[in-house]
């Protein structure tokens, strides 16, 4: 069988296309990628894994489709805070005997989704074990010109806006979401959010944690919030589109605040659904007038 | 059971001890950190991972040691480029149901080993999973004034050394060793390498690696090999103590090469072992004037 070092060969001669010149001093294949960091830019940094079972399903999906969600994660997290992907590294745990091929199809997913931002992978490492599949991506991010955009900056009277439709994602869409990267650094140009998150634990539990780290609280407008598609067709568990919308996680659009003086500037993928006010918690806001509160309905993982 | 959330908030309490100032602009807990890097240092990056079963075995070694473990083969990293660590960020896949107590050593452990070497554990992820426990480190390095130290630079003429006894890691120290952070940045000071590498899959191995990068070959003198006494402890399976020394991994010792030059400044801890020669291959050199190819015994992992 086809043994590491042939995947070690292929992957060195795999090149992201071209990193900014002088930036990748030292490629994969020593024991350390040297990079020289743009001076005076802050670097952004944070890491996030696939498992099988829990993120995707290897019986079901494609290793290039798992390659991409785990790399997606990541960029996705640089959009929350509006910073430029620049540079990735992988760790592969593969169950053994899975095929040099297989491997291949990971590292071209990550590739592919990388490559759409212009981040570059500068290295990492794939071991074999007795095990499920798990994929660890470290994301690096450049600031750019941009003050990073954190959880804790909103404040009563902003806006509570989302970059595009909620719900249902675990039909597909979970496997193929497009990381909101550039419309995050378009938003920080025209109407600079006060605090920005990505939705992967869903609406509910995700406003939460910006409330919490800004130390403010939020109203939600039932009628504001974009639904999507699939948060209609998945209806089979009789829960409704909307309540799928509020609740789902792996939407990976962005959740963000703006000051009201903003709301005019921002651009066309922005859509209100809120407000922040002083008093603590979340509340669903009916158009009927009944408010409730928003308990997050996800769940949480048991340790 | 303990959730995530009580986990997540007492990884929150946790810091690093006093980061550089200034360094650390953004701590865990947003989407990603952010870090002020130093303006004219280079950055070096990498990852690697600690699978159960391979690297450890959960059912043996406490948390504690097998975070330990993580960190420190990250850092053994730096210590063959000769980098100075800075940052780290990790992912653990746990096995559902292990616990919050197991996941705070785990912590601790990766905590212990960068603490020693003033390394800021910066951010990460934590997943739950029907699966084994894999901890994945991502180590950024400081170049800190010295300049990175490649597998590439061995020059024929140059002198072979390693910086401590080799063999018969498995019967502990694998799990328990120092990285050689300190030793990389004094030999950089006093005897600056040529080439260097962490010595993880044996010499055998890690000096053909050398010598591929380098393009240039290697004889080694059986005699000159310092052998661990757990090389000498281990020989139940007949294999001689040499032998254990020349193919064992996990050593973690550093592998380097000096010019000639350079050998009446080396430090106390550098062994030389050998020489640097022009012709492709390695060679192990016995006392009595026999020369024999100094092939690889180490396994080489499946896929």
């Amino acid at each position: 069988m086809a043994g590491e070092s042939e995947f070690i060969d292929w992957l060195r001669g795999q090149q992201s296309p071209a990193p900014p010149p002088g930036f990748l001093l030292v490629p994969p294949g020593d024991d350390l990628a040297v990079l020289k960091w743009p001076a005076g830019e802050l670097l952004l940094v944070g890491a996030d894994q696939v498992l099988d079972g829990v993120h995707f399903d290897s019986t079901v999906h494609t290793p290039r489709q798992i390659g991409r969600k785990a790399m997606n994660r990541n960029l996705s997290d640089c959009a929350a805070m509006a910073c430029t992907p620049a540079a990735a590294v992988a760790t592969v745990a593969a169950p053994r005997g899975v095929g040099v091929d297989y491997l291949k199809e990971l590292y071209l997913g990550l590739r592919e989704a990388a490559d759409a931002f212009g981040c570059v992978v500068v290295g990492g490492d794939t071991g074999s074990w007795d095990g499920k599949l798990a994929l660890s991506v470290t994301i690096l991010g450049r600031s750019a010109g941009v003050e990073p955009v954190r959880r804790s900056g909103a404040k009563p009277g902003d806006v509570v806006c989302v970059t595009g439709p909620l719900g249902g994602s675990l039909l597909g869409r979970h496997m193929d979401f497009r990381p909101r990267v550039n419309e995050a650094v378009s938003l920080a140009a025209l109407a600079p959010p006060t605090a920005m998150i990505d939705l992967s634990d869903g609406l509910s539990r995700d406003l939460r944690h910006v409330c919490r780290e800004s130390n403010v609280g939020a109203v939600v407008l039932a009628a504001a919030v974009p639904v999507h598609e699939d948060a209609v067709r998945v209806r089979r568990d009789g829960r409704t589109p909307l309540d799928h919308a509020l609740h789902d996680g792996e939407d990976y659009e962005l959740l963000f605040t703006v000051a009201p003086s903003a709301v005019d500037d921002l651009p066309g993928f922005a859509h209100v659904i809120g407000a922040i006010g002083p008093e603590p918690g979340v509340w669903l806001q009916h158009p009927d007038g009944r408010r409730e509160a928003l308990e997050p309905k996800g769940w949480e993982h048991g340790l």
